[in-house]
């Protein structure tokens, strides 16, 4: 079935219509607007999101991670990156414009709202739903041009939404020290050290990861991401916890936080409901001296931030938290490491049984996601999946983001590139692993490009770089070999990866797109994930999860000390898509001794767990090229 | 002689305490200061400045290219980049604290300036040499601490500076077709029609470069550079042109402008005093609709910035004129190709004589550099020196921007390393080319950083990469080859070179400092230039300049097209110098490419011009390397 067909549009004429209209009534704003952004984030801006806060999925159909649409009067129009373009394209109807962000000509959504408004408009936005550096940014501009932006209290698209799903409340789980690595008194402490040199008062987490690592806590209130709905207030003295207070009656989580042992005074963690972050925070900004400052993430809600009267807001674009969590301690590490040779086992597995069951013509994209799952599911520790897998064959690899559904699931076949970018939680660690594989042979073409993109993944892993580094700098190592060819991919190169924490996390990444990334460190795990997509043939990426480490190379600057990386992810890459007189000697020096630590390390575990099948495939894919 | 020992520091004990006395002084100021910054730059933001201008040097003894002071009741401390560190440690005194920007544990002024002032401090700055995007940060750093950034009318450095030059007022020169390809009366024509574009009123032209290129007039204020002071306002039917009205008595310039011929009206130009561009923007401005918006650089002054009202303010990082001249013209690529050949033929003859004469022992850096300036002036239209020659042995190579005086003028010889870094304007183009060579047996070492640096020129020169890339995602090309063997240079990898105009222009370049370049363009000259420096023994660095041009690889994705560089310079580079082991084949395909190019282009015009030694020492330099 081709995907083109398959994959139908939401039909929004009537939602439309009806959003249009509470845009003027007076029962939800006191003045009617003209334009309603609905950003793709909830109160926490987390990228993945619950189902009751899917708002811009909701109104025009969309389903990617990332994308924000904007009603107007006259028009309907949505966001989105290079990796959506497609699928964004198939999901909405004829009523919606897709800008495709990163093309010249594609407006930004200020220029675009100032191009179409009639003078004098208000536009609206939801302002616990978009962060304050963006209000900042789009209001700034909007007032530039005569319009102005207005915060809009009640959720118009909640207003429309008929049967909105309620906010999830899940069990949480505490992490003890063996996977941790630090206690969240510990972490507490080291906070206030931060807090302490920079003369803070207060600390407002807002991010669920930050909420999670900080209280060595885990939750399932968001599928993929181990987080749970909080708020914290970190102040020198005191710990606030905002979360559903059934969520506290819990004894596991009662002993972990120490809520009825006599703790010390200034690690007493002092409970409140969710919904009471606004008013205590307000309450917390009145009581302020003069000189005293809060810390707040800028891409914190533009609502919370404002709680904050300015002169005591000290905005930061990376919280001490997210710069803590990215540098992973020596047992998060281990439990990394860990978590992606099971991981790898699974996966051998995987390819092993594909190996077998394809000429049957049985497999299909969903089922082989399902296998891979339930191959997962057997390993120690397994928790779930940590993003959808990307399962996707032919054409539909092009799909950067792609999600197989009933109706456009293809089966796999001898004749198609498979590619299957997947990856899970564990109690011990997060992974993420792509691999692009053909079941029977590829064409030159296939071949040619998969090498490019072998060339690019090597050329970032193999680096040797000076440590204090951003990892924007390292983009276009893994674009070289494509652009020599004229060819590329619209999407960044690499993102960091959270500890049984979100596949994604900041503060550091490899993408052309930021320059606000922090410097590189020993410690911090990254995906090394270019790829190149043929619209309509196929896909291909090639992904590691990997671990900056320092390097001593031959000579050592001004003893600044290099940084390198290892892989993490030990699975083996498919030498039939590649071209070998392409390489380097290099390259392949670095492609043999990575099949030869594939080999080693996970044969040893395969063999441990007796998986013969896997064990032997994984002998046959890691034999050394020439 | 040892250039440590001999670069002596200016004494600046009376002078830091006059300032002082005067950041005090109810004469000069309405309330006490306590802090005063000195930027580098002049009214216009030229990064060379003319003699009356240089207040930063005047005030503590370092005389490079870029550099903020900063004097406080108690300290004093001067701010500059990798290039400067030691020439700025040499000719500084006691009295002042070296900032070195770029070093993790360099504070910025900003946090330097809250870290060592009283509470409710004043810091002043003189309006008219600060850029409004600087005071705005400054400001806003400043008043998040509880002190205040305050503008200081009359300039305390000119208060204290007793035979202060006047400003310079040079004879103006037009340039016909023959040089710019356009006239200044096309180049308006094209002006309005993006002022139209954006619906703007008036544009106010402060850089000088954007003047001279504009006006297609060229002058000689500031040494160097082929500018002159004036600031320009143009708007949709009128073109006001300040400066010095003894320079529109010469007839040449009269009839260049037409100032007395019967232009049409929206062509004449209005001149006026240079003095009254600050009254006749405020009269301008106060003449504005509501709606109505001015076109100003935000990095024009602070003090003429704030002469329009904020509401029709519209600052722009990039000035169309400062885009429309990155991108040369036939004409004027035909230009600097010209200038090039001339630029080689003067630099073949050089190293010719200097292979002959250093055996003597009587060439040092400086009869070196003045003997290269006596070659290049001897080619058609040249004009001068397009910056101050860097000519260098030894250890003094290690000083990024070092020019040679006569008290740490080193002789050329056989044993140590010599780099030339140097340029000239001619009438069709500006040169600027860096060259590394060894007149004995370079050391083992010496080759192999060497051969780093011209893998990291080649990496860049014979990029591929697709129309749209900025080039700040070219420099880690550069860096690559030195990185992997644990070095690096502090600086920059390339900047855009003016066509008869300044040899530093924006909107692009190669650097990963800057993120907010332009995207490259066919059309574009940059400088390609890594290096590598070793304190105390020697430096490297291969400059070409090198034109941004198509080229159409295999593929071409989404019909992007791609682009490369085309070098301008053609001087060979120094093959003894290399460690060929280190090269790949493509590298040495592109070496063996690049020296028959030189061969063939060069050995042409040295033939016409009849100059054999240089022919023979080309021949000589160009053999193919295997």
């Amino acid at each position: 079935m081709s995907s083109d067909a398959a994959m139908s549009p939401k039909i929004t004429v009537e939602l439309l219509r009806q959003l249009r209209q509470v845009m003027k009534s007076s029962k939800y704003i006191t003045e009617p607007i003209q334009a309603y952004i609905i950003p793709s984030g909830d109160a926490h801006q987390s990228e993945y999101i619950a189902p009751c806060d899917c708002r811009r999925e909701f109104v025009c159909g969309f389903n990617g991670s990332a994308g924000t649409a904007i009603v107007t009067e006259q028009h309907a129009a949505m966001w989105t990156d290079g990796r959506y373009f497609l699928q964004a394209s198939q999901q909405m109807d004829n009523n919606w414009t897709l800008m495709k962000m990163g093309l010249k000509e594609t407006p930004s959504q200020e220029d675009w709202l100032i191009s179409v408004l009639p003078e004098n408009s208000k536009v609206g936005v939801d302002p616990w739903i978009i962060a304050a550096d963006q209000w900042k940014a789009m209001a700034k501009a909007l007032s530039g041009a005569g319009h102005s932006l207005v915060a809009v209290q009640d959720n118009l698209i909640d207003a429309v939404w008929e049967d909105r799903p309620v906010r999830p409340s899940t069990q949480l789980s505490a992490l003890g020290l063996k996977y941790t690595g630090l206690s969240w008194q510990d972490k507490i402490r080291q906070l206030r050290g931060k807090m302490a040199e920079r003369k803070i008062s207060w600390f407002v987490v807002t991010a669920l990861d930050e909420i999670a690592w900080l209280f060595n806590l885990r939750g399932s209130d968001i599928e993929y991401n181990p987080v749970f709905f909080a708020y914290a207030i970190i102040g020198v003295n005191s710990i606030r916890l905002f979360l559903d207070e059934k969520r506290v009656v819990d004894p596991v989580v009662r002993e972990h936080l120490e809520l009825d042992s006599a703790s010390k005074p200034e690690l007493k963690v002092q409970c409140l409901p969710y919904e009471s972050i606004y008013t205590e925070l307000q309450a917390v900004s009145s009581a302020l001296g003069p000189k005293e400052k809060v810390w707040i993430s800028d891409k914190a809600s533009c609502a919370l931030t404002q709680a904050i009267p300015k002169i005591h807001r000290s905005p930061i674009p990376y919280t001490p938290l997210c710069l803590a969590k990215a540098v992973k301690n020596p047992t998060e590490i281990q439990g990394m490491r860990m978590a992606h040779i099971k991981d790898a086992v699974a996966l051998c597995e995987l390819f092993a049984w594909l190996e077998k069951e394809i000429p049957k013509g049985t497999v299909t994209e969903i089922s082989a996601a399902d296998k891979a799952e339930e191959l997962r599911s057997q390993q120690k520790d397994f928790v779930g999946l940590s993003f959808p897998t990307i399962s996707s064959v032919g054409p539909n690899g092009a799909i950067i983001h792609y999600r197989p559904l009933p109706e456009t699931n293809r089966t796999l076949s001898l004749n198609e590139v498979y590619l299957i970018d997947s990856g899970a939680q564990y109690m011990d660690g997060t992974t993420d692993v792509t691999r692009t594989v053909h079941f029977g042979t590829p064409s030159d073409y296939e071949k040619e490009c998969f090498t490019y993109v072998l060339k690019g993944h090597i050329a970032v892993s193999a680096a040797v770089f000076p440590n204090g580094t951003k990892g924007h700098l390292l983009d276009s190592f893994a674009r070289a070999a494509l652009w020599d060819s004229g060819l590329d991919y619209l999407h960044g190169t690499g993102h960091g990866v959270g500890c049984f924490l979100n596949v994604h996390e900041g503060p550091c990444g490899i993408s052309y797109k930021t320059f606000a990334d922090e410097p590189l460190e020993a410690g911090m795990i990254l995906s090394d994930e270019p790829g190149y997509y043929e619209d309509g043939s196929f896909g291909i990426r090639l992904e590691n999860v990997v671990l900056v480490v320092p390097t001593k190379p031959k000579y050592n600057y001004r003893n600044r000390g290099s940084l390198t990386f290892e892989p993490l992810t030990l699975v083996p890459i498919q030498q039939k898509m590649i071209n070998a007189e392409l390489l380097t000697q290099k390259e392949r020096d670095w492609l043999n001794h990575y099949h030869r630590k594939c080999r080693e390390t996970i044969g040893a575990e395969l063999e441990r767990q007796g998986r013969k099948e896997a064990l032997d495939w994984l002998i046959q894919e890691t034999q050394p090229i020439v």
